[in-house]
């Protein structure tokens, strides 16, 4: 009755799901996104159109990016009530649980809580949301005030106005937008199949982000991003990376930043992308040192451990000299990919199977009290 | 390189985890709980003494059974600043999507958040905090004053005094006891699978309940306690509910609390065990009409459906003789599951690996924006 496979420790390997929304293409080293290359889309187009193009298979077309737009502007403030909330939270709280907990707490202001008619509408208000409850949240465990939308600002320069208290250039503002794009989905990680996992309870989209935030606080996930940019600023120079780096694989650490569970073997294509950002915005602001710091440690890297950067590598600098507080680069890249996590949980629901899978038990038998 | 296995949908029949904890042994008709069985377990112990079994493997002598009870009544009281957040929720708030809030924002006020050497520690004090928070946020959501813990009273009698406001006889603390026994740990329901996939990223132990309280609130997984009464209820007579059911089947609608995905053909044992703590509550209540209606309830599923009770359908009007709120039955199942949870992550943490399956990916390819 019960046709046990072989146990995969962390299911490596196994097919948790079918989906049309993204594949790592290992072999063609593509990220396939909606049957586009994602490196094509995140230099073509905008976060925005993403959003059209993983919720609904394709593109938008003009009038639509604009209603789009439109309605993540108007659900982009954050209530006075939650911002009581968040401004309770012990002022040592992670920020990733600020997040969570502010997500969390999101749910008992939604009057149509878990109604799957106005699935959509939430995806839509979580996608403002979330940017708001990600720099509000911050600014309140740092005693800051919080800083408003301006309405002036699309989507993207909004979230890294909010961020920073700045209003970003052009450059800037682009440079942040590809960024989303490059983390806003990417298959089966961690995280997008705790969200497909809690939906399959038939629970709603608050609380498969919940989980899913939950997931990518943990160190084998997310944080890589800021983990990188605290050893850069610690090497300082490109001899004190270097030496940085060398000192951590002579003593075997794992060093943040390089290679992926999943992955090609040669250097992720989204990280070379940022690397492209990262060599505009350090002309833009006299920051080639940095450059420079970054390029000397994947030499290394590559030269001693066959090992190339992944996307965290390049984005954290890149957020660095976007002004971004480095506390919050693994909620940014929860923002991001809150997009593809809530059309993973809509793919989930249209063709929904409870996860409930066996364990292979290895106790004692037979014991009485 | 990918050796994919056949998709599953719902990972059904895929083993996931090697345990130490618990099996449903459905042949021989067991829920093995560290070598025992939960039934006889539940018949002979307490909830504390599983505590120290799903913990360490063995029942706890009587004076480890003491220092449990002493650790936990350490922990009983809520931080008012906890309470205010709790309290600032709005009015609306779903009892599971506060609890899960709760849990998520008690990560702030914890010192040694994430280290593994507190771990047994972070698990007392969630299991302290959880059955505080579970009555607490129940009493504010409706504007009423939450109930300080009596230290006269034992940790399950405490429990059911803070829910209810009314300090329980013998019987009643017993029988209480009994239900959070069955409901502690049952192998790897989508809620427990959910906590061990978040910590597999190395994530805290707080996190990976938070995702749990998230999936137990899919009327897939729990809720089905409340469905059971608010159906009790509905019905009002054994021949209300007769036609209740009847009229459920033949507009082909689920009947909640009967079957169980992973299960026995006959009577969930624990079921039984329900069963029996009602016939006492209902003789000192003088509720002998409810038995009556749930066993009718019971033989009526039998022959048209040949179904049987699972622990749910007994578990909710024993809650209800309890003078428990319905809204409060699915975050009660939480607050005992807890136990099995943090059990389940502790194992997860001591030979860890990350949980990131791959998926079959379905749509097109080759297109450009």
């Amino acid at each position: 009755m019960d046709k046990m496979t072989t146990f995969q420790p962390g299911l490596n390997g196994v097919i948790a799901a079918e989906t049309k929304l993204s594949y790592l293409d290992v072999e063609a080293e593509e990220i396939v996104i909606r049957g586009y290359d994602l490196i094509e889309l995140a230099e073509k187009q905008q976060y925005i159109d993403l959003i059209q193009l993983l919720l609904h298979g394709r593109l938008p077309t003009l009038s639509e990016q604009q209603e789009l737009e439109a309605a993540l502007k108007e659900e982009a403030h954050l209530s006075d009530s939650l911002v009581e909330i968040l401004g309770k939270l012990p002022k040592g709280t992670h920020p990733m649980d600020a997040l969570r907990t502010g997500i969390s707490a999101l749910a008992g202001y939604d009057k149509n809580l878990g109604e799957r008619i106005n699935l959509e509408k939430t995806v839509l208000r979580l996608l403002a949301k979330i940017p708001a409850i990600t720099a509000g949240s911050y600014h309140l465990l740092h005693q800051q005030s919080i800083v408003d939308p301006d309405p002036s600002l699309s989507y993207s320069a909004n979230f890294l106005y909010r961020l920073t208290g700045r209003t970003p250039d052009e450059q800037e503002a682009a440079i942040f937008d590809q960024s989303l794009m490059v983390y806003s989905e990417h298959e089966m990680p961690n995280s997008t199949f705790t969200a497909r996992v809690i939906a399959s309870t038939n629970s709603d989209l608050y609380g498969a982000l919940t989980g899913a935030v939950a997931s990518l606080k943990g160190n084998l996930h997310g944080g890589a991003n800021e983990a990188v940019m605290h050893m850069l600023l610690e090497g300082g120079s490109v001899e004190g990376f270097r030496r940085l780096l060398l000192d951590k694989l002579s003593r075997k650490e794992k060093v943040m930043g390089f290679g992926h569970r999943v992955y090609m073997k040669k250097m992720d294509p989204r990280a070379a992308l940022m690397k492209e950002a990262l060599r505009k915005l350090a002309a833009e602001k006299d920051r080639e040192d940095l450059l420079a710091c970054c390029e000397a440690g994947e030499e290394l890297m590559k030269e001693e451990k066959g090992l190339y950067p992944n996307l965290d590598y390049y984005a954290a600098p890149v957020y660095y000299l976007l002004g971004i507080p480095i506390d919050l680069y693994t909620p940014i890249f929860f923002a991001a990919r809150t997009l593809g996590i809530c059309a993973h949980v809509t793919e989930q629901y249209a063709d929904n199977k409870l996860f409930r899978p066996r364990v292979h038990y290895t106790g004692p038998r037979g014991l009485h009290p």
